[in-house]
């Protein structure tokens, strides 16, 4: 690590060097032009942008200011975790210890009290629990469905993802929100006739 | 514009389609590892969390909050009026021009309320006038340089950019941080050693 003659900044300095690399990690999402995947730092961005747009018809409603920077620093743990797709059951299995070594090492690059505050917010995101968390996981399952419905469902064809699949992945959005319920509902039924998402067999749904 | 039955949303989840194409507009600063050039949307995520990070050495103190949103939609006009080089006077002669256009036909995808709130955010920045516009500002144009520096000076070689012009235009920096201001001149004094920044020619400086 490159120190600076401001011992405290060197760290922050060096962190903001580190996350850098969420540049360069790739999710299984296509950015909405469809030629290339999105990677988790252009995401981050959007998903920000995002809660903004929809905070209005969030019941309870959150606090913004919170959602936004849990936002902002919710997949930083991907520069060695990894993005794991939200239907790999197998990713799934270790994605909460990788993620965790990944939070140790590079927000361990912070003043031991940023990082403290740092951490708790992407704790905070993972666990779930508070108005604010529910909110931003809700919105995070929401907006691949608009990029995939945009792109032609690229990433639904390639893994050849049910509708079931999705309304399953989706399910925290209900209760946060019935209009993006609504509008979640819309969209895959028109994914659907359009044929870029599966169909559910007979018997299947629900 | 495709609609919803909501029809609120619609103006809305046009709006976040359309920005999505800030992930293919160029900056002249390259990722740090120094395989490719930034894109926006990837810089707003980017300078946030900067934003999140240098907080504590700004005075007089920000309101963080608005920083952080201001900060998020900063650099949506970029989408029709490109991204303006920093050292570029002639793409500065229309570039407000340009950037108030995009700004009616980009944030008029949004209701009435949205539209205005959004856009005075953005106004608020590009005026630099309150407390966290100066902040926001300031910032703005300290990441480039932490860029620059550890992609072995990729934008500075390129332009045959000089000390003194990077200084001109980081002098915002000084009046809102002299920490902030003090690591800016200690980089730049590694830079022109390193040979990454041409050091200015003897009478020229400042
Ligand atoms: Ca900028």
């Amino acid at each position: 690590m490159e120190t600076w003659i401001n011992e405290r900044m060197s760290g922050q300095i060096a962190f903001i060097a580190e996350v850098d690399k969420l540049k360069g990690v790739l999710r299984q999402t296509f950015i909405m032009d469809g030629s290339r995947r999105e990677n988790t730092a252009e995401h981050s961005w959007n998903i920000a942008v995002f809660a903004m747009l929809m905070h209005e018809y969030a019941e309870p409603k959150p606090d913004l200011n919170r959602v936004v920077r849990m936002l902002l620093l919710h997949d930083i743990v991907e520069i060695d975790a990894g993005d794991t797709f939200a239907y790999d059951a197998v990713g799934y299995e270790d994605k909460e210890e990788r993620e965790q070594a990944a939070a140790r090492r590079i927000y361990g690059l912070l003043p031991e009290d940023q990082r403290d505050e740092w951490v708790q917010a992407w704790r905070e995101f993972e666990e779930g629990e508070t108005v604010e968390a529910r909110y931003a996981n809700a919105i995070d399952r929401l907006l691949p469905l608009v990029h995939n419905y945009y792109t032609g469902g690229q990433s639904w064809v390639r893994h050849g993802i049910k509708r079931s699949q999705v309304i399953r992945r989706i399910a925290p959005v209900e209760h946060i929100s019935p209009p993006m319920w609504e509008f979640a509902m819309e969209l895959l039924d028109r994914a659907v006739e359009k044929g870029i998402l599966k169909e559910d067999e007979p018997g299947e749904r629900g």
